[in-house]
């Protein structure tokens, strides 16, 4: 069976993060208020060739834990969907 | 009223996406079969205060096609939730 994985990386709470607040300082300037707590990451989809969804998603999750994301200063989150 | 706002930013389909075909082919090597399609992409949360979801809506959109996404090569898909 295949399925597509998404999996959005994220910096765990806590650990500054430039990008997000240089984006949420530009805000203003460009007619956009009421806008916070603007935090940036990044995303990636794949599809997955397994017997079923729970091999599916273990191989997934240690994909996005050992080569996506740095555990150490980011989560991750993973979504799968048959195709 | 408070939103948040998920927004994922992808190249378009066709466009040649560098990061991902590398992380492709570093996968094998890495013991990760069955592995295809690998996209790379940004994602960004923010919170957004708006009278009601359709303006909620309306903002986050113009955000994310004005400053998060190059509409030229790439495609944002929004997701929002009330807090």
């Amino acid at each position: 069976m295949k399925f597509r994985a998404r999996v959005e990386v994220q910096l765990r709470p806590g650990i500054a993060d430039p990008e997000g607040a240089t984006i949420e300082r530009a805000l203003p300037a460009l007619g956009f208020d009421g806008v916070a707590h603007v935090r940036a990451g990044r995303s990636f989809s794949f599809e997955v060739d397994a017997p079923d969804e729970s091999a599916a998603r273990t191989r997934a999750a240690e994909l996005a834990d050992r080569l996506l994301a740095n555990p150490v200063i980011e989560q991750s989150t993973l979504e799968l969907e048959v195709l």
